[in-house]
């Protein structure tokens, strides 16, 4: 089996949430599988000069309107959060620690995590709130409270964001098959071509 | 039949390039035609506070290989021109007057500039070179020269630009049907999706 694709996505990024509810499916009819990266996108954001997309004049106004429609065209709940958009910062460091502890639990981990952002609008960066989506997929309240302040966590998301930095990864989602970067939730028909003729 | 789709581009922008390439195919089916408007990113980047793309920082370099790749996608002539960006003043100015005056030479001249840049790196800005695109689509050469320097047409370049800000266009290729808005070259299956649905 060829090495994991790596999926990078922010927890706060709407296109990052439209491709996690597909990149898995997208790329298993090739024999792939899918490591999924949070990362933080302010560190990007500083280093490439771009700012939150809602903050733009004109891009502003149209991404809003655009997850609303991408949502209603993929049937996902959407409603955008209030505050908008948030450092997720102890969802991605919980995630990280459920995929070393438990790793079935941390993909299911993420979507619920995505789905109450972008569907409920919870706080998912607060410790209780994360602390109840982690309890929601059937891990414990505590252990995930515990963990996501340990030193040993908040190295690990910052070694995960400082190599995606160092691939290049400047958005969410960033897909990275076998070294070729492809960046967008829009890119999933380019991903596929690419994995059917080999990388050509 | 019904109002046509109006699709905006710079000459100067490679994703506008490969969306000019496509346009008119993809919506044929649907009984639309489509009514292009050359724009210049410029002041629609003053606006926005954007950067052209390859002077961003990590999202350049990978900017360079996507058109590089797209364009082996979708087989089309592919040299990164240089200087890069341009301010595609006359081009664009050559375009409208065309429109005006032989409508069924205009997207011929448009797409014979876009391939003498991205093809062939031409100054596509300089007048001689204007001439010479719209004398090998069938133009006289002195009526363009001296049409591309008259008050009128130049006014009429601010207005199209003007007219396109005022619309919330903010990038290229940008597509409106009907009022919805459509931004980028990767968006032409939700475009198909719309029409197909009547805009849903």
């Amino acid at each position: 089996m060829s090495d994991p694709i790596d999926f990078y996505f922010d927890f706060s990024s709407p296109y990052g949430y439209f491709a996690a509810a597909r990149i898995d499916f997208v790329v298993a009819p090739f024999g792939r599988d899918v490591r999924w990266h949070p990362i933080l996108l302010g560190p990007a954001m500083d280093k490439s000069g771009n700012q939150p997309l809602i903050k733009q004049p004109a891009k502003g106004d149209y991404s809003v309107h655009d997850w609303e429609r991408l949502a209603r065209f993929m049937d996902l709940p959407w409603a955008l959060p209030d505050p908008f958009p948030i450092a997720t910062v102890r969802t991605a460091r919980a995630f990280y620690w459920i995929s070393e502890t438990q790793p079935d639990c941390a993909k299911p981990f993420a979507m619920a995590a995505y789905r109450a952002y972008f569907g409920d609008g919870a706080a998912i960066n607060d410790a209780d709130v994360v602390a109840d989506i982690a309890a929601g997929v059937g891990l414990d309240r505590q252990a995930v409270s515990d963990a996501i302040e340990t030193p040993e966590i908040k190295q690990r998301l910052r070694d995960e964001v400082d190599a995606a930095l160092a691939r290049g990864v400047f958005g969410s989602p960033f897909v990275i098959v076998d070294g070729e970067p492809f960046w967008g939730a829009d890119r999933f028909w380019m991903i596929k071509r690419w994995l059917k003729s080999g990388g050509w």
